[in-house]
């Protein structure tokens, strides 16, 4: 037998989303993904460094991401020394556990929000604490003074879709001893971003994803602003070439391209709000969303019933089991027509 | 201050080989590339994949990297079930210290090897043990059991070139009692590969990567092969969506075009033979090498005097300071005209 960690022994690992075939026709609304192509400039920039034969990818990347690093930095108006790019947000949530906090230290993170927290605590040896929501969507019991390693804080929340209020943020902030990690994902769908807590704050990291508002969860792209010297302390921790030349191509293409950005989100939102008003329409409780996703419960609060029926019809959104969220579904806002499908088949499911 | 762990705040960090800027003149002889493009299937994947909107990026890649898997395994006369496929083969060692080394446990690898392996135990804070080597190229005082977690064996050796005997590398697995990564990532400029071993023995890993052979440093790849069950703890570990895309279809469409491998490893052989041969006429000292560099020292034993000399060309090789190399440099097989032009400043030089 092989010699495991017990940590590694003993975890379930992480289960991600279904992931139906690429030609399936199914209406996939169920891991959060954009419904419409990424910047007309990625694509350009993935063909440009493809080039005519290849030629390029013989040749390690920029091991220092440099270029994106930059555009990215002007763009939330910071020193590039405060930015570091990944491969996904979820590197850089794995890399904060492992420069923050040892074996047995503690790692906490608001229930429910996103459970690979819980994946990346276990690999570490983590000690893993969750803190519950009250009906008002703050957290429940949180102490005056949190004395752990690290604190994640999803805003916009997966998969209720609701943000904190930015006050709020910041008084967490505050009561954290160990670094505050404000998961924003979502937030391009929001009103607000909380990185300016970052100049505020030396314990505050805001991460991002390129897989949602960008279109590009088939590249795996994110980045954190933080302090010099926690981006120090992550640039130590990742692979030294964690980045392939296609990614770090298409990072920059994205970002460089607000204008679509903000052509898309406005879209992704107001498909948002028709499909809101939909459901309301047949009686359907909804959490005000400020993602590219809503949490919705059908008048007998069984979320299971109507995920199978959907399913049945071709159409994927996502249910958890958990007895906080067994109400209801986490339904991503796909196209118009999507959406549209959608709601009658919720229609006739009832 | 941000409550950093220890190790990370102590650690140096790893510092890749130099990177010219793409569009610079050098002769890049540093970080065993490969002179040539990869496969033009490669090339014909990535476009397919990217499509003419960039479509499929908007989506997340298959987490299993299944399709990729299955050709690897055919390919190496595996059940799918034994191979792990990576974001370069330098998460797999990541991964494999985390699998099997907990805070304060030992790692040890072969000095001189890849310096990378105590980047990592580092990160960890893992017990790092360092093994020399006998004048003929074993292990120097490897003991008869040895009770560290993980022994990294990289063979063929790289800054060296030399590589193990089967014989000798089985009997260092016997005598682990955690497990032996044998790292292969220049085996395919070599006479034979250590994968049989795997099937004989339970603490065996192979590790493998498309950087050198496959021409594929800028997109990220590599793969281990082993048993099942390290397999599953490796897929617990790593991020659930790794791989890109992009990546995933260009490592299959490379695996694939094994005749573009064969050709390409014949074309680097010759000229790492012609290469010797014109060393070996100016007098350098050469190790017989079974990969696509080669490590020559000049008749002074002044590795650094050269390195410079070469730098002032544009002719980029790699220096070691280190007691045990400094007597030489480690340079990488480029076209035949690039070692032509090389070896002519060699003898120039002196």
């Amino acid at each position: 037998m092989q010699p495991l960690r017990k940590a590694i022994r003993d975890m379930a690992g992480y289960v991600p989303g279904f992931q139906p075939p690429d030609n399936e026709p199914w209406i996939k609304l169920n891991t959060n993904e954009n419904p419409y192509p990424p910047s007309p400039q990625v694509r350009a920039a993935l063909l440009a460094e493809i080039g005519a034969e290849g030629e390029n990818l013989r040749k390690y990347p920029d091991p220092g991401s440099k270029t994106m690093r930059q555009v990215a930095a002007e763009l939330y108006g910071f020193d590039p020394s405060w930015v570091i790019t990944a491969n996904g947000s979820d590197e850089l949530l794995n890399n904060l556990i492992r420069a923050f906090a040892g074996e047995g230290e503690e790692v906490a993170y608001i229930h429910p929000s996103y459970s690979y927290y819980a994946t990346l605590a276990e690999i570490q040896g983590a000690k893993i604490r969750t803190f519950g929501l009250t009906e008002d969507f703050r957290i429940k019991d949180f102490p005056a003074r949190f004395e752990g390693k690290i604190f994640f804080l999803t805003s916009p929340n997966a998969p209720l879709g609701f943000a904190f209020p930015l006050a709020y943020i910041e008084e967490i902030a505050q009561r954290c001893a160990g670094m505050l990690v404000i998961d924003e994902a979502y937030v391009d769908f929001a009103d607000f971003t909380a990185m300016a807590l970052v100049k505020k704050y030396a314990n505050v990291v805001v991460t991002r994803t390129f897989s949602k508002s960008y279109s590009l969860a088939g590249m795996r792209l994110g980045l954190a602003v933080t302090r010099p010297e926690v981006v120090a302390a992550l640039d130590k921790i990742r692979d030294h070439y964690h980045l392939d030349r296609l990614a770090l191509v298409a990072g920059r293409a994205a970002l460089s391209d607000q204008a679509h950005l903000t052509a898309t989100v406005a879209k992704i939102r107001a498909t948002r709000e028709r499909f809101v008003a939909g459901l309301k329409e047949i009686g359907y409780t909804l959490i005000e969303s400020r993602s590219n996703f809503v949490f919705a419960s059908p008048p007998d609060g069984n979320g299971k019933r109507v995920y199978d029926a959907l399913f049945a019809r071709k159409i994927l959104v996502r249910y958890f089991s958990d007895p906080l969220l067994a109400h209801g579904m986490r339904i991503t806002i796909g196209t118009d027509a999507e959406m549209e499908t959608t709601l009658q088949a919720l229609g006739e499911i009832g």
